[in-house]
């Protein structure tokens, strides 16, 4: 897409740090970095997000994004990471080209995910899953 | 592992709200839920995280988590969602079997990532890609 801002690094339109290539992923340093190596792992093509990418490419970036993390755990001994990726505007998505982030966590770095625990949503699991087709 | 509470589940010694089941991963929902329909998907062997699992039972993980949230779009109307593993102590990991949370998110719901945005380490960009090997 022209006015996508990882088409463009794709197309080598726009500047990145790339980490990693191949011929349908490329991973680069994250320009709002939250964490030293904070990191974007992308499709080429681009997809909108996690559920509308087809799942072949997307074990690639999957794959890609754990063989980076472990050349990080090797060459950096980083060994403590959120693997995230947002889905939707309601769920702090941005740009909406799939990204797979890796982020590095330290203790006391602040990054934290915030967890609204709601253990009453138990008394509803029966339901919920009455909601569902059985999945296969 | 014995005292592995996901091996339990997976063994049928401790209880959980299934959603999803083959062969070599897990589904349930997860019981300190943040959101209605947050999830939990674990391959049945345990390895501790994204790191050590072998990359084809993570491919497997990852696509039955794609499967299980497309379901949720399809029947529950749900769009926005963290796909999210935690990694390391430091990274809020909890349980040391590797398990991807599925979020389901709302606007107002709270369960944000917080980004400590530090903008000062694009200065490092090449001296940090000067530590690494040629990825491949």
């Amino acid at each position: 897409m022209s006015d996508c801002v990882f088409c463009q690094i794709v197309r080598g339109e726009a500047p990145a740090a790339k980490i990693y290539e191949d011929d349908d992923v490329l991973a680069f340093l994250d320009i709002f970095p939250v964490s030293r190596f904070h990191t974007l792992v992308i499709p080429k093509i681009h997809y909108e997000n996690f559920l509308d990418v087809p799942p072949t490419l997307l074990s690639k970036v999957n794959l890609a994004t754990q063989k980076i993390a472990l050349v990080y755990r090797e060459h950096l001994g980083l060994n403590n990471f959120h693997f995230l990726t947002n889905c939707g505007s309601q769920a702090q998505q941005d740009v909406f080209h799939l990204h797979l982030h890796i982020i590095p966590r330290h203790l006391g770095d602040g990054n934290n995910v915030i967890w609204q625990k709601h253990p009453e949503f138990r008394g509803e699991f029966d339901a919920m899953i009455g909601q569902l087709p059985k999945i296969a």
